[in-house]
């Protein structure tokens, strides 16, 4: 970048958002902006001091990105090459890991490379692993082009593959040394995919931010149609209230829970339809008004809350209805949960909107019968 | 354990030694005893809180230790099953680890199950890899069963699997919460094995403690007699000095570097033979040898020091003197080496007996052409 040539162009660049996300010395940013992807190369490079680096991404978006990514690392002065995953959840597997090392190792990269993950959750997830093991640990930079990954996958460093007897079954904790989030990469995103993650933006807001809450609540449309003085705040706000759970509870316990709001029937109704039919945010959207309700009705929080929160997610072109399973399909989408303790269910409920906790409930609880 | 019945047999227990390894959190215990593999369950299920535990080895192994730990951590009130793993390196990969993933799945263990590594450094390394990545880390325990890994694989938290290109190539830093180390268990470890693992004690004292070098000069046939007087005292010296470099520098730069003693050629001699017929330890005693003389010759060490190296490792039973192979072949392995920085090695040469530094010397300098 050189001064007063480009000086016209930076005063009409949108100002950028950074997310501090505090772990020691584990410690990296989040940088958001709009249009910005061509600036990613300088940073990606600083942060990770690597001389080699690796864009692995699907052909799609590789297509659609990943020149305007390489370009600006190639300016940066490091050596550039591109791995393109299959799409899909299929790809995150030992199998797709194994092939991966295979061709990193030769490519020759050593431990002077670094990863960059450049896609949505399974391109970061897949992508975070191979640089949590190859070599015992590389560096990794998340360059998330979903709305889901941009405010889910960014904080947290969780990465992980999936068995054939569940999802993220194998994995590791493994920060990425920066996250470079364009909001214009969300422009090639289904819109249904935009609001599923918008989905995630309003359960920070709902467990956590009474003003993100209503930052939604004046934008959300806006934020949804991309536009540049909508999206880049609440994803950082967002990013903030994740980051700072995280940073207090890193490895999942206590606080970190409260990210579960929704899940726990969400997760029921995604396993019933077998991971397909209902995107992952869809189905969180219908768990969380299922889960302010009951909040509501176990006299825990003020009614109206449940109403607020729907109506949001409805502006958003989400589904709020839980799908008329068997009650017995919920109950036993709730027995097998991962967050059970014994038999009872570490439910998040909602004291208010920007506030939650969890209570230990059994599945009858959670799930009572109705007359 | 109940008081007054046991005193007496309490009295005669040999003083058991611990080493505390300092890295914050993640801090842990090594304790090492003569005939203690007894007494091993209560301890480690206090330092994995686990509820499960499941024992790997190796069918060998297993058959001769396996019943006496896990009785013990049955009656430390934990439910205890055990997995064998067919001995040998080439146990040590993905495929192996896939198959052990399924188990531990098919058993229903989860975040509150916890894994004990029985066996040398192939089963630790396994393990510990498992128990890096199954759901994103359990703990694990160290029970190695050869001299090597008791001293090695106890500090460091490497853990790792090989693939067809090479080995270690994908791991993870992840520290065991307790290593138990009974010396008995070396009761049925050949005799060349256990000189192979002296090698690394007197690496250990060689680069680092004067003292602990005299220590092997009084006992060194003692010690590999398995003494209970001489061997527990030497391995906790041993481990005390890794988990110093260790702590200094949990990341394998700096310090860490030192711990290469003897590495350089040994390695080349390693691939000359493709891993076959020379054991690690015996490789290292050549290139320790190796790298005395050459920093004699390059007036960095004191003259007599190598001698004095070399006859400590002679009376343990070690090889001394590097295999005749072509200069060629010493260069060539050299130059593939992994510890290199553009052409120079860090080359791990002596300056006395009980300290060592790292000089970045082209592979011509370590291995000059003799005429």
């Amino acid at each position: 970048m050189s001064g007063a040539a480009n000086s016209k162009q930076a005063s009409r660049k949108p100002v950028e958002r950074r997310v501090k996300v505090d772990l020691g010395e584990r410690s990296y940013v989040i940088r958001i902006g709009s249009g910005s992807l061509a600036r990613a190369g300088q940073p990606i490079v600083q942060a990770t001091r690597a001389k080699k680096i690796v864009v692995v991404t699907e052909p799609g978006l590789g297509r659609r990105y990943a020149p305007t990514l390489m370009r600006s690392l190639r300016e940066a002065g490091v050596t550039v090459s591109r791995i393109d995953v299959p799409p899909g959840d299929a790809s995150k597997n030992l199998r797709q890991a194994g092939k991966l090392y295979d061709v990193l190792l030769d490519r020759g990269l050593d431990r002077g490379a670094a990863l960059v993950a450049l896609g949505g959750g399974m391109i970061g997830d897949l992508t975070g692993y191979i640089a949590a093991t190859y070599l015992r640990g590389i560096p990794f930079v998340q360059v998330p082009t979903t709305l889901l990954s941009m405010v889910d996958a960014s904080v947290g460093g969780k990465v992980a593959v999936n068995l054939k007897q569940g999802k993220n079954l194998v994995g590791a904790f493994h920060q990425p040394r920066l996250v470079w989030i364009d909001t214009e990469t969300l422009r090639s995103l289904p819109m249904r995919e935009r609001a599923a993650g918008m989905a995630e933006l309003i359960k920070h807001a709902a467990i956590w931010d009474e003003k993100l809450f209503r930052r939604l609540e004046r934008s959300v449309e806006q934020a949804l149609a991309l536009a540049p003085e909508a999206l880049p705040a609440a994803i950082a706000d967002s990013c903030r209230i994740k980051a700072a759970v995280v940073s207090q509870d890193e490895r999942e316990q206590g606080v970190r829970m409260l990210l579960n709001f929704g899940h726990t029937l969400g997760h029921a109704v995604e396993k019933h339809y077998r991971y397909k039919r209902v995107l992952h945010g869809e189905a969180v959207a219908m768990g969380m008004v299922y889960a302010a309700r009951r909040s509501e009705e176990l006299a825990l929080a003020p009614s109206g809350t449940a109403d607020r929160l729907e109506a949001l997610l409805l502006r958003a072109g989400l589904p709020t209805e839980l799908p008329r399973f068997a009650r017995e399909a919920y109950l036993s989408g709730l027995n097998v949960d991962k967050k059970k303790q014994d038999r009872r269910i570490r439910f998040v409920v909602l004291r208010r909107i920007g506030a939650a906790e969890t209570r230990p409930l059994l599945p009858e609880e959670v799930y009572p019968a109705r007359s």
